[in-house]
């Protein structure tokens, strides 16, 4: 097991990594807690492959939310249902509160931790690779609003957070695939021997997990807030969300969006000084996990999309180069200049 | 005009207090902010008396959200509306958010701006005495839930609060009064010179406003996320919540309900050991400015409705006690000696 540490402006992220530590949820949970009752939220996917194992473990109360599987529930409502069943077995501010799903279930009870009774402890139990490589880890929770994603939320930072790599035995190929896509992209923005691993990526899970988050960590620790080095965190994500938007959010999965914009944006940073063999390199790599790489929507489309997204701020977009691998630079780009571009592609 | 700084864990409030100062409010904003727009949200009663005067001095883009006035519009709806105008304006994280009115217009426009986009700007006008010299100041956010007040919400800091006791001008006397029972508190737990100012309160209003926000901000400096010293400020909070909710928020007013509440907690602080002459003194001064000092509701009930408060935990409550005038201490009370003292009244 080996652990990670996370130092917020305020708080403090503890991370474990390993095999088995489902079984020691309780175990780690006390180190850092005290609470008087424990409340899960789950998703009905999660919920009868890992539920019982975990609350099996608390000789305190327990409760249990389970979601809906879907984006569609990362909302309000979904939130308000967890806020009522919180009320009715009477947690305080003093209680716990442990996600354990993928990403849809981290973000939403995230934002409802750090809101209900203006916040309650967190340990967040990552059940997908994404979440266990990017989302459990530094504090970004929310929810989706009708008008776009993750329009509403906080920085929350889980206390604890659990990550077991033995969990990802009973996720779909497909799902497994799509968390490949972030591993790739800390290969490139941060530690060029993360791409060294990927060939036989199956047998180095574990160890890719912990090189992953390490960097996450190392970032937020730096930027907790998201106003300047956590941005290159975002490389492949500017092009991604605008053609996960695009496909209504049902034609790419996010890590097949992030996979097409990391190939997008190198051919960016190709066009402003990359060496030509990054390209060649990470295309053979998301092709190799099985993803795409080909960029299918109309590329005016793209541009006005993209121009929509939060990110922006006024007449340019900051976007991730990667010229060097293993660094990411971000670097401001006129709308205009960007326009071109991509038409170009 | 007189400055005052409030030091969060990981942000910092400026407070000014003037005498007109809610006509340089763009000049005020100028100075810490660098929005592209602002978006004001206000009240139906506020709004005919100074939205446009603040609106005006803004050269940027600006919009409005006009809510309605009443705690139960204090509501996730309420918050959804503001969001939906947000994004209807194009809002982004660099612009700035004003919240103008009294405490629920506070509480709810800053419980959007922590969460929109995880966190947007604010500024806070208070127009009313009880969010002068509370509720705008020190970070809590928050809407109710329909179990309960206050149940959701975020600590986050206003990096600007302009506070003009002339807009006060306007306000009803029995909102007025409501506010001096803060007013009368922050006397008893912190700076008993507050006490000598009542008796010409309303031509003291602006010493006393400033003497009330120092204490304030004092003690949140210390205790931003209300774990420890913070809950001094609940002088009078804990019978005080129980009286307003028996009263289905609408019998008593909260600065009403507080001071009953500061006198109940004042004859536990007499069979704590306080000396006999600050019972009389706090039924007199509260009295002098028009506030009740009877509690009416059932003892029984009051206990089991202050049991039920989320800031119980276990079988003892933390009382605040006031045993020397300006001074206040947080003394856990095993809730059956709490019982029978309630009962005994």
């Amino acid at each position: 097991m080996k652990k990670l540490t996370l130092s917020g402006t305020s708080t403090r992220s503890d991370i474990y990594i390993g095999r088995g530590i489902l079984d020691a949820v309780q175990a780690q949970c006390s180190e850092v807690f005290s609470p008087s009752r424990v409340h899960i939220v789950t998703d009905s996917t999660v919920a009868p492959l890992y539920l019982e194992r975990v609350q099996a473990q608390f000789d305190l109360p327990t409760s249990v939310t389970i979601i809906p599987v879907g984006e569609e529930h990362k909302c309000l409502s979904t939130v308000e249902q967890i806020y009522h069943d919180l009320l009715s077995v009477g947690m305080t501010r003093k209680d716990l509160i442990i996600a354990l799903g993928g990403g849809v279930t981290g973000d939403i009870t995230g934002f409802a931790a750090a809101t209900f009774l203006r916040g309650v402890s967190l340990c967040q139990i990552p059940t997908t690779l994404l979440a266990q490589v990017d989302s459990s880890v530094g504090g970004k929770t929310g929810v989706d609003l009708p008008e776009g994603k993750n329009l509403v939320g906080a920085f929350y930072q889980p206390r604890l957070v659990l990550i077991d790599p033995d969990v990802l035995n009973t996720l779909p190929e497909s799902t497994l695939i799509d968390g490949m896509a972030e591993v790739i992209k800390y290969g490139y923005i941060a530690d060029a021997s993360i791409l060294d691993l990927l060939s036989d990526y199956r047998a180095n899970l574990e160890e890719l997990i912990y090189a992953c988050v390490k960097i996450k960590c190392d970032v937020v620790s730096q930027d907790e807030h998201d106003t300047g080095l956590r941005m290159i965190l975002n490389f492949g994500h500017t092009i991604g969300h605008a053609a996960e938007k695009l496909g209504n959010y049902t034609d790419l999965t996010h890590g097949q969006a992030v996979a097409v914009g990391m190939v997008t944006a190198m051919k960016l940073s190709n066009a402003m000084g990359a060496p030509c063999d990054l390209l060649p390199n990470l295309v053979s790599q998301l092709k190799q996990v099985g993803l795409p790489t080909e960029l299918t929507y109309d590329r005016e489309a793209i541009f006005k999309t993209l121009l929509s997204d939060k990110k922006k701020f006024g007449a340019t977009v900051n976007f991730i180069l990667v010229r060097t691998a293993g660094t990411a630079e971000i670097v401001p780009i006129e709308a205009e200049t960007l326009h071109t571009f991509i038409l170009d592609l």
